[in-house]
C-alpha cells in the first residue's frame, strides 16, 4: 500500500498556545516515524499537525470540506477538495489507519463516533473523556507511541 | 415551513426489549405532538421510533445509507436513499429541528457530535453522558417534553 | 415498500414561462398517478414539481444541499437537509425510482449521469440530448407516461 | 498553493488496449509538465492515469468511494479513503484545477456534470459528445497541452 501508513489528525479548528504545540509536535512525530499526516486541512489543529509533519520533511495532506481550496492552510504538502461540507469528516476518518484526537470540540467528537463506528483505533490526547473506547494519552510522545504501536499490529 | 417540525431519533441499529419499547414511545409522543420523526431508516431504534410515530398516525421520513430502499424498515411513512453511506448520518442531524438520541453506540456519538457542531439541540435518553452538551432526561415522556419545549422556543 | 413509487423530477434551479409551466404539470400527472414527487427541494424546475405535485393532493419531498432548510421552496410537503452540497444530487437520483429530467443545466447532467450509473431509468423532456440513453418525450403527458410505464414493468 | 496545479483524470473503471494507454499517457504528460494527477484510485483509466503520472516521476492521488483503501489501484502516490460512494466523484471534480474525461462512462458523464455545475474546465478525450460545453481533443498531448494552457490562464 502507498503512502501511508496514514495518521488522522483531527481536532479543532480554533487552537493557539499550548494546544497548537502539542498538535504540532504529534505531526512532527508522525512524520518522524514515516507516517503521511491526514487532516481537516483547516486551521487550528489541523493547520499544527500539517506544519508539524512538513517541517520534519514529512508529508500532510488536507481534505477540505469546501468545493474550492481556498481556505487549506499554508502547510498542506496536498490538498483534496471534498465539496461535501461536515461530511469530510468521515473522509478524513475513513482515511486514517489510526486517529489521534487532539483537543478537540464537537466535530472531533462526531469523528470519534465515526472512527469507533468504522472500527479504527483512536488515541486521544486532551480531547473528549470516553472512557475505555478511546487511549487516553497525556503527551505528543505518548499519542505518536500509542499510534504506531497500534500500527505496528496492523 | 412545511412538514415541521422535525425531530431526529437517533440510536442504535440493534434495540430490543425495554430500549426498542422507550424508542417507540418517543415516536408515538413525537407524532402525538404533531411532529414528524425522522430517522436513519434502518432496524433498531430507528425502526422503533417509525413504528411508534406510524402507529399513532404520524409520519416517519427514513434517511437511508445505500444505494436503494432495500433495507428500509417497513414503518417508514416516507424513505430518503443517500448512496453516501455514514454520510446520511450527517443528513438526519441536519434534518431535525431538535434531535432525540435513545441508547446509542458509536454511530450515535457521531450523530450527537454532529448535532452540537451544527447548533442542534440534544435530547438524550440512556445515551451518551456527555455532561452539560446535552439534555438528559430519564423517560420517553420527559424526552419528548424536552424536545418540544426547546422547539416551542424556536 | 412505503410512499411509493418514486419519481425524481429533476432539473435547473431557474425556470420560467413554459418550462416552469411544464414541469408543473408533470409534477401534476406524477401526482395525479399516485407517485411520490423527489426533487432537490430549491426553486425552479424543483419548485415547479413540487406546486403541481401538492396542488393535486400528492406529495413532494426536497432534499436540499445546505445544511438547513431555510431554501426550502414553499410547495414541499416534506423536506430532507443533507448538508453535503451537489452530494445530495446522489441522493436525489437514488430516491427515484424513475427519473424525469426536465429542462436541465449541469447539475441536471450530472443527474442523469449518476441515474445511469446506478441503473435508474432516465425520461427526459427538453433535456440534454443523449441518444439511446435516456427516454426522450416531448410533453409532460408523455413523460410521465413513459415513467409509469417503466414503474409497472418494475 | 501546495501540491498543485492539480489535473483530476477521470474516466472509466473498465478501459483495456488503445483506452487504456491513451490515459496512461495524459497521466504521463500532466507529471512531466508538474501537474499533480487526482482520481478516483480505483482500475481502468483511473490506473492508468496513476501509472503514467507515476512512473514519470509524479505524484497521483486516489481518492476512493469506499470505507477503506483495499481496492486501491497499486500506482498511487497517496489514497484518499471518502466513504461516500458515488458522492466521491464530486471530490475528484472538487480537487481538480482542471478535469480531463478520457473515454467515459455513466460515472464520468456525472462527473462531467459537476464540473461544468462548479465552473471547472473540461478536456474531453474520446469521451461524451457534448459540443461547445468541453474542449474536445484528438490525442493525449492535445489534451495535456490544452489543460496546461487553460491552467496557465488560470
Amino acid at each position: 500500500m502507498s503512502g501511508g501508513p496514514y495518521v488522522a489528525v483531527v481536532g479543532s479548528g480554533v487552537a493557539t498556545g499550548e494546544l497548537y504545540e502539542k498538535a504540532r509536535e504529534v505531526g512532527r512525530l508522525v512524520a518522524k516515524r514515516g507516517g503521511t499526516v491526514v487532516c481537516g486541512g483547516l486551521s487550528g489543529v489541523m493547520e499544527a499537525a500539517a506544519l508539524g509533519a512538513t517541517k520534519a520533511g514529512g508529508t500532510a495532506i488536507g481534505i477540505l470540506p469546501d468545493e474550492d481550496r481556498r481556505r487549506a492552510n499554508e502547510y498542506l504538502t496536498y490538498s483534496i477538495v471534498t465539496g461535501t461540507g461536515h461530511a469530510r469528516n468521515l473522509a478524513v476518518v475513513c482515511s486514517g489507519d489510526v486517529i489521534v484526537a487532539v483537543g478537540g470540540e464537537y466535530g472531533t467528537l462526531s469523528e470519534i463516533g465515526l472512527a469507533l463506528k468504522l472500527g479504527r483505533p483512536v488515541v486521544s490526547l486532551e480531547s473528549w473523556d470516553l472512557g475505555e473506547y478511546v487511549i487516553a494519552t497525556s503527551s505528543p510522545e505518548e499519542a505518536a507511541e500509542e499510534a504506531f504501536r497500534i500500527l505496528r499490529k496492523g
